[in-house]
């Protein structure tokens, strides 16, 4: 039997929410390990918010994709062949393995799981990225004191239910802020977050957070940008902290928008605006897990997954995730994972 | 003989760049201490940009002047009458007079002054709030390393002045921008900056930052915002650090402006923008003022004054000053002032 790597690739540029028409599955050959390498099949697929940026042409800030390249994503990962003596056979791993089934990695660029510790998939988000990114933008730029008030925005993503939860253990009062049509309920009777709201129209943004926020805000966790934060900057309070980690809401812009200048309103209020990258925080990956780890034990924080059937239903999930249509997570599982190992 | 006390009041709100008909001379009584308080005399009166932002009505982040009152400004001064046993006649202080000739205080709300440590007017300049808020501002949120690249705006300002060459202190390459027609070569000539600009469009801005920052940015002293602060984003480095003190550039405008969004270039880069007030410093003023003033003596820094004369002159030298047109800690000598006390 000639196995096959099916792949979804980047077909054109969209303007902007992209169209199904915008990727491309193909059929390719298997890809074979050189000596060293490690051959591995995916089993959840890791849809990502920022990958919207990357589909745009170079020039942005962040790295672009090739018309035909393979869509970028993170994966879990089992392997089925190993030429690195440090990986066996059905060892579970994590990497960027991409929008396909399989791919040949060097075994320093995969991270090996531990399947008793969770299930697998949690390896793509409370477990890894998401929740790192989480867990150090709130603590170590923000470092939250009890009572205050946070608001996440992009609420309902696998980022920002984390953020919720961890300011609540921390002592603070929380505030989900989730885009139009998006769900918001369970991040208060599910999660625990004090507040939800998604919105319309800023104006109705506005009155809602100056509803939810009586006493003003005093840190924001932002991974939406444009209208969210613009609203979320007139009401922080004094030497209030904010953290930046993406801005989902200007990806699919076909032209840069403009805002409001609100450089005036952090020196006012003596505030800080931090952007920043979870690689910055490599060295603290494997205290950061431990924490995250420890906390899911205890069931201090809970995650919701949005789990997808087949590489071929990756695109519509996508689009649905840039329009918050998930609740937690966004995954891929992919249909032939259940032939080898103990996924759950 | 009955002393009368000059005044300058806010006649109306300007729009744009304040007029002469927006300011009036009035001609008060001298006030009269009570019990524990001071009489002062004022001897140079400072100016300062962000008094512009407090002539606008409320509702802007600045306090607002209401019409009629009299201007805003800290100022050197000599107590005339004293019914506080801590201050003598003759003593020279620094508080918040206002654009007047005499005001009176409680003794807790003056700075008193060593005649001997430098002229007294540096009181309101090297040694006084702009020098404070250099240092703080550049070593404590940005923490310059040797070698690395700092521009500062409004770098022919009371604060910029001092910024450069404070960032020339730690070793660093020194750039300075200015506003279209503002003078800049006595920044290199006199106070050892590695370069310094003006710039008539933002077109040119770009081309001159990137020619004179081949290596980028990695601190960014904000004073001026707008343009000059959209030019700077755009070639910030990794892990840079923007520190905010003010916005002059916004505070005339009748219509708030809008901009590029730059919060996806902060995430890129890991950078930082911490907007400030000096005095959130205020524990720290006796460190500051001797670290100040030890680099003055040892000659390590240097500063300029532009000095108008008379209270009559206070409103022309400010429109100049919101226009760049000043070299430095722009001051007005009170026309009384040479009747008493050593002054310099």
């Amino acid at each position: 039997m000639t196995r096959v790597n099916r792949q979804v690739t980047l077909a054109s540029r969209p303007t902007g929410l992209p169209k199904l028409s915008d990727f491309e599955l193909v059929y390719s050959p298997l890809p074979k390990p050189g000596p060293g390498d490690v051959l591995v099949r995916a089993v959840y697929l890791s849809l990502d918010p920022e990958v919207r940026g990357q589909m745009n042409a170079a020039g942005a800030p962040a790295r672009s994709i090739a018309i035909g390249d393979v869509m970028t994503g993170g994966a879990v990962a089992f392997v089925v062949e190993s030429r690195d003596p440090a990986f066996a056979v059905g060892d579970a791993v994590e990497g960027n393995v991409g929008w396909q089934e399989y791919a040949v990695f060097h075994g320093h660029d995969l991270r090996k799981l531990d399947l008793a510790l969770a299930p697998i998939s949690t390896a793509l988000g409370v477990l890894g990225t998401p929740g790192l990114t989480a867990l150090f933008g709130l603590l170590d730029i923000c470092d939250p004191k009890s009572g205050e008030t946070v608001v996440v925005s992009g609420a309902t993503g696998a980022i920002g239910m984390l953020v919720g939860q961890i300011a609540r253990i921390r002592g603070c009062r929380v505030v989900g802020v989730a885009g139009a049509g998006a769900k918001v309920s369970w991040l208060v009777d599910e999660l625990g977050f004090d507040a939800a709201l998604s919105y319309e129209t800023p104006e109705e943004l506005h009155s809602q957070l100056a509803e939810l926020c009586p006493d003003g805000i005093d840190v924001y966790f932002d991974t939406v940008g444009g209208s969210v934060t613009d609203a979320a900057m007139r009401r922080i309070n004094a030497r209030s902290r904010i953290s930046v980690c993406s801005q989902s809401s200007q990806d699919s812009l076909e032209v840069p928008e403009v805002g409001p200048r609100w450089l005036g309103q952090l020196i006012v209020q003596e505030a800080k605006v931090q952007g920043f990258l979870v690689s910055g925080y490599e060295k603290r990956f494997p205290e950061g897990l431990a924490q995250l780890a420890d906390w899911l034990r205890k069931g201090k924080i809970q995650y919701r997954e949005e789990i997808a059937q087949g590489i071929e239903a990756a695109p519509q999930a996508f689009i649905g995730m840039l329009q918050e249509k998930n609740h937690g997570k966004q995954l891929v599982r992919l249909s032939a994972s259940t032939t080898q190992g103990n996924l759950e």
